[in-house]
Formats: C-alpha cells, structure tokens, sequence
C-alpha cells in the first residue's frame, strides 16, 4: 500500500457558494472534493452574529502547492464579504498519487 | 495572506447536547462553532452497545489554551454519564486572528 | 485528564458500502465509528467523473496498528473497483484509552 503525504483543506462557507467553490478549487488543481452539510455560528465580523444559516463543510486533498493556492484565493475572494473559515491540515493519503 | 496555527477541537456528543454544549464552549472562550449531524456507535461503556442514535459533530477553532480549557470541562463534566467523543488537532488557518 | 495520541482514520466511500465497512473495521480492531453523510466527486479513474452519488464520511480513533491494518485492507479490497478515499491523520484524544 502506498502512502502520500499531503494536504487536507478545509473550507466552511454558506450552502450559496457551493457551486462557485467547486468550480474554483477545481480550477486551482483540486482533484475532487468531499461535501458535508453543516451549521454554525462565529463573530467573524460580516456575517451577523445572530444568524445562523446552512452551511457546507468542503475538503480537499491536495499537494501543499495546491493548498497555497487555495487558501490564497479564498482569503483574496471572500473574506471581506463572507464568513468563510478555512483551514490546511497534514493527511497521510493512501493511493495519494490520485490527489497530485 | 496571514495563516495561524490553531487547535481544532472536535466533540462528539448525543444530538440532545447541543445547547448545552455550545453555551458551555462559547463561554470558555471559543468565538464560533461548525456543527454536522452524525450517527456512530462505540463501546465506550456508557451508551449501551447495540444502540445508534443521532449525533452531533462539532468542531471548533481555538488557541491551545481554550483547546485545554475545553478538554478538561467535556472530560470532567460528560465523560462519567455521556459516550461523547473529544480531540484535538493541529490546524493552519487562514484569519486565525478572528479565533483567539 | 488523560490525553492520548491516537490516529483518526477517515474513509470516504459510496454510502452502499457503509453496513460492509463498518463490520470490517470492527473486525480489524476499531472500538467504534462516527458517520456522517456527504456527497463529493473526483477524478478517481472508477467512478465516473460526471456522477456524483451519495457518500458516506466514516471516522475511527484507534491505535496506529489499527490503523495501518484498516488502510492496508480498504487499499487491497476497494481500491480496484470503488472510489474510496482513505486518511490517516494524528488526534489528540481525551479518554483515549477506550479506543485502543
């Protein structure tokens, strides 16, 4: 069995930027993606602190370059106007080959 | 683009928790809170075995000293009559000034 | 409070799946799982890019003998014919003595 290490990011963004998301992070050199429905709450400036709305929770395994990258966009696209959290963690993938 | 490393805390608990749980982390000093809804089972001595109810997922973003804080209150607090879950990561975020 | 250093094994796997994985990752040795649903797609060579059906989002906390032994059999039994994705990353658990 073989064993990559790489990056697992992830993103957590209101449901309504689902489809613009995917087509980025696809188009930065994301090979797929995970999605999960979520809910929360942050005092994270734009978004009220009251409202909670229906979130997604997306990730992606990616080489660290990749990573670089999509953090960089997200943070330059939508950190002024949305409450989006991402963050990058280590993950020892296996068939990682598939990712890169 | 400015990245911090934080601790992901991530507890999971009985859906019944949830109140309860993000008054209590809210008020340990995590500033926001990312939920899914889950099912599991464990033999984790409290819940009995055969049984699989709906749970919560629950992550949350903080210093190393509120992942300590909220650590020490789940175990002390839950872990006696509760089958709830709780660890912490390592985590690289982007805005993590906005956690702490 | 006791802190253990365990492995979170996280599979990703067409929900058909769940009631098969479950029975061998317990047979392999983990004491429990966590599941959420999710949807996701990838360029993964078997499943066709274009569908994206419903997942399952499987976790394990276990030893890091467990989990070698988990990634070798899922990468042997699913790797050929299923769109599996399959990680392995490092969880500070509390109570992380009923895991192993």
């Amino acid at each position: 069995m073989q064993i990559t290490s790489l990056k697992l990011v992830t993103i957590i963004a209101e449901r309504i930027l689902e489809d613009r998301l995917i087509r980025e992070v696809v188009g930065l050199g994301a090979k797929g993606y995970t999605i999960t429905d979520a809910r929360g709450q942050g005092s994270r400036g734009v978004r009220a602190n009251e409202w909670e709305g229906p979130d997604i929770r997306m990730e992606l395994l990616v080489s660290a370059e990749v990573a670089d990258r999509i953090m960089a966009h997200v943070a330059d696209t939508y950190f002024e106007y949305y409450a989006l959290i991402a963050f990058v963690q280590d993950a020892d993938v296996a068939r990682g080959d598939k990712y890169v």
